[in-house]
């Protein structure tokens, strides 16, 4: 039976792009309810700009508030040496970085060349050394970019091959705006992993064109094992108002559970807890199963 | 490059649960624009009781209204020798019977056991025996009923059988409640098509629960070609009030094209068929892609 890892980032690809700036005390709150559900990692926050991303202001108050349980990986994204600086205070696990495969987005994103974010890890690297802090390396439109259009295979693999050189333990492929389609994911995941068979990978999916879980079970037959997902399937995609955030974590474990995945994260604690979201944030949020139920809940005639 | 047929739903499956009745010449139109985009067979209406689905009241004036594409089957929904005469009066290409696999949904659906189903399909194939109208046999509930749960693949296999036995020209499996995941979709179709490999075998999916395009990857992976959607994802469940319906005809098409399947269906005569279909319902349909635009539309920086 093959075990596939949660990674939540509701809290903070979720979160972040709410309209609203949900009271810490909230946050840490589901945080909790997230490691009590056994997911493997938890992207509670990140260490940027206030002024940049207001609702998640709270960071460290974030970090420090919440219970920390033995066997979860506690992440934040941070863009720069001041960012692991303020990660290292609140002794996170690990630090995600992020750049865009495609340099316009990345331009759009963080006002950097790709190269120029690459020179800036450097520096967190060399910062984190001996802080017993990991290190992943997150590539933004890895399956495409919304101004550009397709990113090739070759220059994903030459930007993974970057984050390497300086360190990093793991590397995550997000499909930032929702473009990735099965076929593609299958043959992108396997080409990485014939490359790096041991490499800790994870895929980042979002729902935006209805392909997440597709994309799930052909990057799960390419090997990976890893997957980030968003409680709710909170999130988003500023291309595409009114369609669907990152891929779902109930959702997504509703499937891999019911396909006989070992998959640690209790289901009906998942969905408990994406039912308190709902009223956290005061609306519905786009997770099916939360609607339908399970598929074990049968009804009366 | 393998061929995916493309089946369209909407005026069928779609349009019987929706609260308002859709004057028949929209729906006349609605299946003029989808002959004219492509897809490979309609279900266009049902010849049941005007009081068991008044939407669908006007069964004869949309069959004898559309235009007939060459290249397209008009099928309806028949459930009775009734039907069959008036479905026969309309010259359809194809008669679709629809029986559930469990008994207690076959009870509460037509208030008939299995048994009693077939014995009236026998009459019907009876009936329509040197008209050169084809019988399709659907299979309801044939990954899960919302109240037994979990039906046996023997007795699929063997329902199956029954329905061939009659004269059936095609099957369909249908996953009327959202109940089907990705590995049993691949597990029951490969069975399926060991047993009959040159059965044309159609998988109706509905999204309930959001696994509705993965099962379809592993439909495509068991040798499925034939896939029934709704435009616009219309439809639904009445055990999931919220929650999504028909797997979504552009979205599908949508990945399959960009997956490098031949897809006689023109996406963007199904995009823009879709947001008609929302002004003549006047509420917005759970499609993600008429929300999200393709993955080639670029945005600029």
């Amino acid at each position: 039976m093959e075990t596939i890892d949660i990674q939540e980032v509701v809290t903070r690809d979720g979160l972040q792009i709410e309209d609203q700036f949900v009271p810490t005390e909230k946050k840490i709150d589901l945080i909790n309810r997230l490691s009590a559900a056994g997911v493997n990692k938890i992207e509670a926050t990140s260490f940027v700009s206030p002024k940049a991303i207001p609702n998640l202001r709270d960071a460290e108050d974030v970090m420090l508030g919440i219970d920390r349980k033995p066997g979860v990986t506690y992440t934040t994204l941070i863009p720069n040496v001041k960012g692991a600086e303020r990660a290292a205070a609140c002794k996170v696990d690990e630090v995600n970085l992020v750049v865009s495969a495609s340099e316009s987005h990345n331009r759009k994103n963080v006002r950097k060349t790709v190269e120029e974010s690459f020179s800036g890890f450097s520096d967190i690297a060399s910062f984190l050394t001996g802080t017993g802090i990991s290190i992943n390396g997150s590539l933004a439109t890895s399956f495409g970019c919304p101004f550009e259009g397709s990113v090739s295979e070759d220059r994903i693999l030459g930007l993974i091959n970057k984050y390497l050189e300086l360190g990093a333990d793991g590397i995550t492929l997000a499909d930032t705006t929702g473009m990735a389609t099965p076929k593609q994911v299958f043959e992108l995941c396997s080409k990485v992993l014939h490359r790096w068979p041991d490499l800790p990978l994870t895929l980042h999916f979002h729902n935006t064109r209805g392909m997440g879980l597709a994309n799930v079970i052909e990057g799960i037959r390419a090997g990976v094992t890893r997957f980030d997902a968003s409680l709710g399937g909170l999130g988003g995609c500023p291309f595409a108002p009114g369609a669907t955030g990152n891929i779902c974590t109930e959702d997504l474990v509703h499937m891999l559970t019911f396909m006989d995945y070992h998959v640690r994260t209790d289901l009906d604690q998942l969905i408990s807890t994406a039912n308190y979201l709902e009223t956290i944030l005061g609306h519905e949020v786009p997770g099916q199963v939360i609607k339908a139920g399970k598929i074990t809940d049968l009804h009366p005639m």
